[in-house]
């Protein structure tokens, strides 16, 4: 496959995701970079990536911030922010992403909110960002520990994937985001659960990513400010979440050596307990085939504790996606001695 | 006049401006207050509005914050956010503004980011509020010292508008209002110039606030974004703003004794050069009725400097908004030397 254009549907318009090998070499070609560009980057991402972006831009102001989820903080938002003041961006002006989630989301609220909105372009380089995060228009940054806790729906613009970018990615990070991908096909799509089962997946990343897209594209246009529909996309997040929360999460997105669990792993390991076992059964040589971890060992109530404090937590129970057979699933509300009861289950290990 | 409502058009939706005597009073029938309500106020505002708000909320905070443009900064927006955050708001939940334009534009962007987006209703507390700013869905703060720098474009669930709490506006204060209302009339409707005219606006204020809010609605439905039509809006402005720049406007919203000027009087006087002088004549007598100035006497080039400067200042002039007869108007770029002539002629004694 040479290239792929999808087109997202907003309630304000549309806009493209192009997916295509070399698409960075040529980004100029690609939007309009004739005016000032704030190119926001991360020092975990290649360098070249954002230095490409920077010489098709007539006017570019590059910012390379520190990696991890410490940086999707309203102090970068407000320094970003300040440099734009300072560099004399106006309304015709454009923030280009390039780096993983946390940049795409950070820069994404920042353009929402300068001079309430200008146009916004996400280039994501890894593939947990490719399959999910800069499709959807949800942009945010955490506050006093709560993930996303200020943020806006802002559709990009549009979106750039290069799936040449994932070479520089060690195994461990293709793996997080193949989870997303995995998450998405168990709900969604049997064709493409089956080019996992086949371990094809980490061969034809393209169609992985082009497959996955399809999926969130249907659901984020049938429920674009995440009312109803859009809570599938939360499959395995619920108790992800919450292993999240107790084990850590790496805050070295680049590197494959950082403690903690990476996103994906969290979320593969967080679809377990939600799942019918003989659906688990077809999961899990999945996992580990990608080497994603398949047992989760963190105390018990700890990990309970974290999912009923969740921010999603509602008063009579939290609302959890259900899988009972591949490329279905049901919305159900359940209780803590349910989600107790589902993980004891899926990790007998678990004290 | 008893009580009017008017529905207001947005790209997602409506939402109802209601304007009645006493509806502060009655403001838990006007819309759901059986959650978490934020309200937000200041110190300016007397007291017994706010503490109706929050009389009629299941589970209130309220937030009194200082009077002035200093409010409408990113400190008071995380803090307004942590608070939220503390308090275990969901998405479920609301913010009330209870003030003028400072804390309907904080409380609003707050409403807006606030995960990604919660109920925001606004009870604006004085004249330029409710003709104005409460009207349009434009929220912000203020950044570096460029007014509304960072913000958004979200609609309110609904507004309240109850003339019987002008009553303890000073009359000042009452005048800065009702130049907002003449400036639409200028632009829109004859008719509600001539309630001006036969001095008769200060008497019939309902009627006033209807009419503006008409004007206002018309242009907003059809330009939500502010991305061409809306820009009429800024009629009196682009001087206007180059006045506020150089003579400092009041801090103190609420305080008749206040040094600088009201935005209100800057945009009475930043009309005068945007008019033909046929209009300009009808105009003033009213300004000077109102005791809004009708002279502007700060250094021209100062003047001149900061409209350049204004952020709406574009590379071959300024878009400015002209006036040949009462109820129309027409756009044009205008460049340095225009604005020069027509101050010029607008302000005779200007040095």
């Amino acid at each position: 496959m040479q290239s792929s254009t999808l087109t997202v549907k907003t309630a304000k318009g549309s806009y493209p995701i192009t997916v295509a090998r070399g698409a960075l070499s040529r980004v100029g070609t690609l939007f309009d970079l004739s005016r000032r560009v704030l190119i926001v980057t991360d020092e975990g991402v290649p360098a070249k990536y954002a230095e490409a972006v920077k010489q098709a831009s007539l006017f570019p102001t590059l910012v390379t911030l520190p990696t991890g989820e410490g940086t999707k903080s309203l102090a970068c938002f407000e320094g970003l922010l300040s440099v734009m003041l300072k560099e004399g961006f106006t309304r015709r002006d454009c923030v280009v992403a390039v780096g993983g989630g946390v940049i795409g989301d950070l820069a994404g609220f920042v353009a929402s909110a300068s001079m309430r909105g200008i146009d916004f372009y996400n280039l994501p380089t890894t593939l947990l960002s490719q399959v999910d995060s800069s499709i959807g228009g949800k942009v945010a940054v955490n506050l006093d520990g709560i993930k996303n806790a200020v943020g806006a729906f802002y559709p990009p613009r549009a979106v750039v994937i290069d799936p040449d970018v994932l070479k520089t990615l060690p195994r461990r990070q293709i793996a997080s985001g193949l989870a997303e991908a995995l998450k998405m096909s168990v709900t969604h799509d049997e064709a493409l659960f089956s080019l996992f089962e086949k371990r094809e997946a980490e061969r034809r990343l393209d169609e992985v990513i082009v497959a996955s897209l399809k999926i969130k594209k249907s659901v984020v246009e049938a429920d674009e400010t995440e009312s109803g529909l859009r809570r599938v996309l939360n499959f395995g997040h619920t108790v992800g979440h919450g292993i999240e929360a107790r084990a850590g999460v790496s805050e070295e997105e680049n590197d494959a050596r950082a403690s903690g669990l990476y996103h994906g792993e969290c979320v593969a390991l967080g679809m377990l307990p939600m799942c019918a076992p003989r659906v688990r059964a077809r999961i899990l040589p999945i996992l580990s085939a990608l080497g994603l971890p398949t047992e989760c060992t963190l105390p018990k109530d700890a990990v309970l504790d974290a999912v009923m404090h969740d921010k999603k937590a509602e008063e009579n129970g939290i609302g959890a996606v259900l899988v009972d057979e591949i490329g279905a699933f049901r919305l159900e509300t359940l209780l803590r001695e349910d989600f107790t009861a589902r993980i004891r289950d899926a990790f007998p290990k678990m004290k």
